[in-house]
């Protein structure tokens, strides 16, 4: 067969030792931070069915869907009457006759599916945490990939807000576990609501949260003139205006809102849900910053109550995690009113801001602590077993594979970051010893072959 | 939009809670081995060109190979004449102009197209293990499924036994940590060629290793007789009848084999490689049973060195684990005589036997440790922080999210297998304590609040 220069698919990545490293950090973190508020792992196929993912994420997401062509004779059966046009073959129609599959495009819909199809085997509130990839057909880019993994916390089946309280310290203890600062912000879907209703233009939602999203990046004034643009009256806009420049500490910011959503049912709920939340927050302590944000809008047309996202204080980058209250995932699949709340955290851009940042703790990106050079046929027998004890105190040990020139095992042990060499060769059997090298410092010590403890001492201190 | 019956594809599985935690529990345990010898984890994408894929898993498994639709107008740019046929479309012809990527068929390709991409990052003897899914279009049954995962260790780069050597450590260390009885059973291609070779028939390896191969199931007379019927003569059989009933130690075996072997050249090889490789395993220590047995014949179209394979000793199921050496995987893709060893264990497998076998330890499965009931508003507030000191030392802690009936944060506790049951209600307010039950037993004890060290005594103890 001829050589094949191997490739990738674009968009894809290969992950290899030192990325796997810090990633695992990070999973590992976020892992065991989710079971300590009692949240389980769960796991759904790469594949669904497209009946389960197609009109899930509105027209765009359809066409970013990866289908996956049928197993066997995909072509036998298709009606080609069906997908001829004027033009030629319509894609999209014979696409649906010959791929009954796709790859899952987020966590989401799986879960909502999940939930739905198991749910007389779940104990409800339902906790679950899912790190796992998903796949999108956009056009890759910096920082953009057609495979990422996301890692989704959620509880549904409560409307409580302490499970809001929940999802925010697990936030504050991840971020706390991985050493970066952050600022937490929160919003409430229902006070945008209230801020509509109010300005009487109830279906301007999104008119106006686009707006108002922007006053960091473009100002007071220019945010005035786009609501205008939108169709929004001056008396609306001067309505408005005191939410877009409020000041003060949140509990300050409830306050102000009062009088301006005095009139809207739904707004003064929104703002009692932030002063309960706020209230447990108190009462629970959180270290990092937190702060109410009216302008933060994510996945409006998706939450229904609160809505987090957190932004890191010291590196820049879009948010790092981001989550909310929504009361009808599963609607969809035939269980209604069901309502939940979930964060995900931005694998990639976590790991972005750790590296930048260079947070990475170096024992997490070091793989074998302690390479036996390979002198000779006795020096390795002599070596076999206390390779194995040290492994079994915890030691990540290698043996060199050939009795080569020392020079290219020393070599092996420093491209791979081995901090410690042990030599075993002639001499050492016979007195029974070992040869333990420092890299690092070119320190050595001569050390018993029956107190290994000195080595495990040494190599847990550095 | 109508409402959807949730479903997955066939083949595919959801895993919930508990199987999450018994796989992770597997996971854990080869991870941390694999780290101790020195083996560092990547990953390759999900999707590979199929360039990558087709050609290498023989014409059955190009037919089995998930392909994924080119994005966009996938079938724009169709050249139909060159898949026209008098009976109408040819599928395969078709599928190959409209879909440019699969999904990984196992984990030893993509390793291949990895270890040539980046040679020129990669420190050698380049030791990895990989743990993902992989896909094929098999017709499911019972045991059999699309989606499963792999969890491969491999060596690449070098010729040393050593080695093959570690991964039977390896193999050890696992099955001792899972606590389950193994036989490790090992053989070497050469010695098989050696046999073709000495009856005269070295075309014939595969038909003599097919024959040999069935003496556990059909007994010695049918094996010579399907020898006959394969076409070795009676002299040819008579030579290799030894071998059938070989008995005794490994050594003993090796010794018996050397007269059999001794005109060929590579038969003598691998008897060589079988003592070298027994007189590491005698030095190292190996805990369990370890045989040769020449019947074993996996993968013989691609091993050309050592053959492995285990077989737990308590549990009916298939092979649990097997590998061996390959001298030229590389080679496709343009890395050619580059020697590599590995092993993969059977995760499914390995979780049904833990299962059948009652070997997950409680810890493994159990998920929050503690419930706090919620009695009322001053309650939780109490609770909180006395929660997250908890959480601190490294406990699970859930609090129920409704002021509900006690009954049902019970009955909540009991589904979900939590042990311990918290009351913080007006009375332990007010006296600055915790009502602590263990529900297995009922017993129940009020502890101070400033004595949370005798809640993780009693959880830790239990």
């Amino acid at each position: 067969m001829a050589v094949q220069k191997p490739s990738i698919p674009k968009g894809t990545r290969d992950f290899g030792p030192a990325e796997m490293a810090g990633r695992n950090y990070i999973f590992d973190t976020v892992r065991s931070v989710f079971r300590k508020y009692g949240y389980a792992p769960i796991e759904t196929p790469s594949m669904e069915n497209l009946s389960t993912l197609l009109g899930k994420y509105g027209e765009e997401g359809d066409k970013l869907l990866f289908k996956i062509l049928n197993s066997g004779d995909a072509f036998a059966k298709v009606d080609w009457e069906k997908v001829r046009t004027e033009e030629g073959i319509n894609s999209n129609a014979l696409a649906l006759q010959v791929c009954e599959k796709g790859l899952r495009y987020d966590l989401t819909v799986p879960f909502a599916r999940y939930v739905v199809q198991h749910r007389n085997e779940l104990v409800f509130p339902f906790k679950r945490y899912q790190i796992q990839p998903v796949w999108r057909a956009d056009r890759p880019q910096k920082g953009r990939y057609r495979e990422f993994y996301q890692c989704d916390v959620d509880v549904i089946g409560s409307r409580s807000q302490l499970y809001e309280l929940e999802l925010i310290q697990i936030v504050d203890d991840v971020f706390a576990a991985l050493g970066v600062r952050i600022v937490l912000k929160i919003n409430n879907r229902k006070v945008l609501s209230g801020l509509a209703e109010v300005c009487g233009h109830p279906d301007k939602l999104i008119d106006i949260t686009v707006a108002i999203d922007k006053i960091d990046k473009i100002g007071l004034d220019a945010v005035k003139a786009e609501l205008l643009e939108r169709g929004l009256e001056q008396k609306a806009i001067d309505l408005i205006e005191p939410v877009l420049t409020l000041q003060g500490t949140n509990e300050e910011k409830i306050a102000a809102m009062r009088p301006i959503l005095a009139n809207s049912e739904i707004g003064m709920r929104g703002l009692d849900e932030l002063e309960e939340l706020f209230g447990y927050v108190t009462a629970a302590g959180f270290h990092q910053e937190i702060e109410i944000d009216l302008s933060l809008a994510r996945g409006l047309n998706y939450y229904t109550g609160a809505i987090f996202e957190v932004k890191a204080k010291d590196f820049q980058i879009g948010s790092i995690c981001g989550g909310g209250r929504y009361d009808d995932l599963t609607g969809i699949f035939g269980l209604p009113d069901t309502s939940g709340v979930g964060i995900s955290f931005g694998a990639d851009r976590i790991y972005d801001v750790l590296s930048g940042l260079n947070l990475f703790p170096e024992g997490a990106v070091r793989g074998t602590n302690i390479l036996f050079a390979n002198m000779d046929a006795a020096g390795v027998r002599y070596a076999l077993p206390i390779m194995q004890e040290l492994r079994q105190a915890g030691l990540a040990v290698e043996l060199y594979p050939e009795a080569t020139k020392l020079k290219k095992q020393f070599d092996y042990a420093e491209k791979k970051g081995i901090r410690y060499l042990v030599i075993a060769g002639e001499t050492e059997v016979q007195n029974q010893v070992l040869n333990f090298k420092d890299l690092s410092t070119g320190k050595q010590d001569v050390i018993e072959r029956n107190n290994l403890e000195q080595i495990l001492k040494t190599v847990a201190e550095n």
